[in-house]
This record gives structure tokens, sequence and C-alpha cells, in this order.
């Protein structure tokens, strides 16, 4: 298949070198250059001109945000896929959004699956990705080459767009609270003056135990906060929760853990790993991390 | 070993059974004689009067808090113990209430080992705990026996009491905060209209699972709150994650979750299971989950 993948971040770069590894005809694009050259280093093909998304089978979209898919899905772009082509839309956006996409792609005879994904950095780079998937039995059949290089789990979850990004907005109301949470547990520990990977070894084995709590963890025991997902990442995707409670009384963890994202990316730390807002919290508590750089500023 | 279990709840009741199981002559003891039936009719033996303690060369204790715990580590009942003998003790206390406690104990020439456990009803009864676990190296070798029989995972934190209440401490932090973000991740699938026992299948594959996410989401999707842990206990939980912090500013998490603990235990919730929490944002948001009381009243 020929096949175009747009935003080569994180998840976007795992997902195009394993299609490309499938045996799949790839072009990566990206608006940065340094992310189209990670993907040539992994022996991909890329492109700065969406222009060359002509005549692709299937479209994978690994963008940012709603704005910037909207922007990809233009009627220009569209028009000049193949017959029969897929839009596979893997960004985390409301369910409207992802109805929305899918009626225009649908419009011009195109397929559109709504496709969030999960996993991590790790995950994605191994071909190991959930996706939450939802689009008519076409989409599906159309996809699942794809969906197969990059994803160990497959859900099916509905025959329209929007019960995919449903399911992503459930996961990402959990995944924000438990790295808040996880943030939250390493600046108390800070404060009780524990050994932070002893905490990380004993509680990984305990009920307190989550699948950030063991991903994002070790980002904070070891100080280091290069971004695999940005603090700014889940002042978004906590927006979108929010935007699909009935009454934010009925969110008072989602709104606490946006506080703190917001609050974090308002002083300066918006393109740091998530789980710098453990810096938050330790600052507040007088507790010193590794790998705070204020702190060493001051030392 | 003759060894002495007093409470028998949900926790000290697997405990009990696998002691027993594992050959050692065990007396059971609670307050309510419904715990002392079970473990009866589990084979065990069980006696309503703390006296019968007497000469044990093991006290484990599972009672609920350290006001409880106090009351049973009296000078009279300590003095009847066996020489050599090792006070374990299971509840959920600070680490100051267990370096207390530890200095009692050893005044009188016994053994105390600081010894919060994590695991949940079900581990309890297989035996398959994980103890949290600090004292001497005396305080150790006596409890061995025991631990190997509730326990399969026991951390060696440190030679003093406290060691292992700071790392249970951390543990019901985010283990509080993680029954608070299950409840309302479900509660949002239900406004969603969404198959919660399809969001349990999903999410359990997705980065937004947690231990909790897989014990107590079935609760809710099932609307079953009969109490393997109740609302009431995380009031207390999280109460000593609050005393631990050296500023609430720096646990937003934790203190979110603790008000949803107490609005739920105020409004008539306390016994319940901690995962009632659930219906109180899904009241909030207009949303009625499976097994809601009010709802069913209303109907």
């Amino acid at each position: 298949m020929k096949v175009s993948i747009i935003g080569l971040g994180s998840m976007g770069l795992g997902a195009a070198i394993n299609c490309y590894r499938a045996g799949h005809d790839v072009v990566g694009s990206d608006l940065n250059p340094a992310a189209l050259k990670k993907f040539e280093l992994a022996g991909g093909r890329s492109s700065d001109q969406l222009a060359d998304a002509a005549n692709s089978d299937a479209l994978l979209i690994f963008v940012v945000n709603a704005n910037q898919a909207e922007q990809i899905l233009s009627e220009s772009l569209l028009t000049s896929l193949a017959p029969d082509a897929v839009v596979i839309n893997c960004v985390t956006i409301t369910p409207a959004a992802a109805q929305g996409f899918a009626e225009r792609v649908e419009r011009i005879g195109l397929h559109y699956l709504d496709a969030p994904v999960s996993g991590g950095a790790a995950k994605a780079m191994t071909g190991d990705m959930s996706v939450m998937g939802s689009g008519s039995p076409r989409a599906f059949e159309r996809a699942t080459p794809l969906l197969d290089a990059i994803a160990s789990k497959v859900f099916t979850l509905g025959t329209a767009a929007g019960d995919g990004s449903r399911m992503k907005t459930i996961n990402q109301l959990l995944a924000g609270v438990h790295i808040a949470a996880v943030a939250e547990a390493m600046a108390l520990a800070g404060h009780l003056q524990m050994d932070l990977h002893r905490v990380l070894e004993v509680i990984s084995e305990c009920a307190g135990t989550s699948w950030m709590f063991e991903n994002r963890g070790p980002h904070i025991a070891n100080g280091d906060y290069a971004p695999l997902s940005s603090v700014d990442i889940f002042v978004k995707d906590l927006g979108i929760v929010s935007d699909a409670a009935a009454n934010h009384a009925s969110i008072p963890m989602t709104r606490t853990a946006l506080e703190l994202f917001a609050n974090a990316s308002k002083t300066g730390m918006g393109q740091m790993d998530d789980s710098a807002v453990a810096l938050l919290l330790a600052r507040a508590a007088g507790v010193r991390l590794p790998g705070d750089p204020t702190a060493e500023e001051h030392a």
C-alpha cells in the first residue's frame, strides 16, 4: 500500500517505522525537520510537502491536535488520495470532531477510521500500541494491514466515528489523573526522604500501581524530563475530558489534574515531559527532586 | 508457632486462614461475631477474649486503625505473650504511630514489625499479599514463617519501625486517588452512554489502566458495592497521607480524593465499598449507574 503518515512525533515515528518495515510504500511528513531526519535515519522516506500524500491508499494522522488535523484534511488533499483510500486518524480529539472529520472524508467517497491509540513511545516503536477504533467495516478492512503493523491490540468499538474517541477520552481522564498522582506520590516520597527507586520497586508490586506509575515514575526518580509526551498534551487532553463532562462537579479529579498541568505550562514547563508536574509539587513541599533545573540554578 | 490474629476483616481473615493452613496454632479474634463465624467455618479457632492471646509467639494485628491497635497493645496483653514474641502490626497507621508502638513493645523485651500490607481481599485469601516491612533483624526472623504464609512479596524496608508505614502512606495516596479516578471515569463513561464492561476490557489494555481500575472497576460496572474495603477506610488513610505532607498545596490530588470520600461518608455511604464514590459523581452528572440504591428508590 502507498501510505502517507503525517506527524512524526513520539507515536507517529514509531507507527511510520513499523508500516515501512511491514513492506508498505511509506512517506512520512512533519513540520519539524528533526522529526523528518529521525525517520530517514531509520531508513524511511520523508517529505515536508503534504502534496506528496497524493495517490496514497492510506493517510495516517499523528499530529498534535484537532486544529492541525483540520488543516491537513483539506478538500484538495483528500481529493488527491487514491480511490477507496482510508484516512486513519490517530489524534486525540473530541468525539464530535471525529464525527465531523468522518463526514468530510465520507462525503467524497473515501473511508474514515476514528483510531486513537494508546501505549506510549516505547510500544509505538515496537508496533505494540492499542487502537481504539470505530468506523465502517470497509474503513476497518482498508486499515487492517496498517493497524496490524502498528498495534498488538485493535479494538472495534463501533461502526461510526466518535466511539473510538469516546473511549480515548476515558483513557486520557485516567492517564492524566494517574500522572498527576505519580507526581504527587513521588514528591511526597521525597519529602519523607525515601529512596525514589525503592518506592518504584515496591509500589509496582502493590495495589497503588498503575501503567503510568510504572512508565512515568522512573522519569521522576531519574530526574529525566526529556519529553516523550509533554505537559501541554495533557492540558489539551484533559480539556477534551472536561468538554465531555455533563457537569464539572462530576469530574473533580480531572479538574484538579488539569489545573496542575495548566500551572506547569504557565511556569514554562509546557514542553517538558508530563511527569515534570512532580517538580511543581515538590517545590510546594520545599523538596528538591532529582533533575530540577530551578534547584540546580540555586545550587 | 502459637499465633494470635486480632481483626478478622477482609485482610485479617485471609491472613488467619493462611497461617492456620501453614500448620500454626492460630486463634483469631474480632469484636464482630460474624467475623469469628467466618473463621470458624474455614476451620479456624476463634475467641472473643483478647486474653486468649496469652503465651502467643506472634501477635498479628489487622484491626481498622491506630486507636484500635492502641487498645490492643496494652501492657497487660504484651506482658502475657511468650518470651521473644513478635508483634506484627499490619494496620495502616502513621510512621510516627508505628515508631511509638515499636518503642512500647521493645521496652518489655519483645520484637515489633512495622508490616502494612497491600493486595486486597482476594490476595489476602490466597496468601499473596505484599508486605511493606521494617524492623529489627530479629523481628523479621521471628515473623518470617508467618509472612511466608500470608504474602508472596515481603519487602525489607529498614531496620526501624516507620519505614514500612512510610511506604504504605505512598501506596495509599496512589490507591485512594486511583479509586477516585476509576469512579470518575466510569461515571463519565455512563454519561457518554458507553458499555461499562467494554470500557473495563479496553482500558485495561491501555495506558489508563491501574491496579485499582482492574480491581474496583468491575464493582462499578456490576453495581456491586458490598464492602471489601469501605469508603471510611479511605477517609482515614487519605487523612494519614495529609498528615504526612509538608504542605497541603503539594497534595492537590489527595485533597480532592479525600473530599470525595468524606462527602460520600457524610451522605451515608461510609460502610459501602470504596468504589461507591462513583455513585456520588454519577448523580452530579445526572447519570444512573448500575446498583444505585437512590436511583432505584425513585424508579
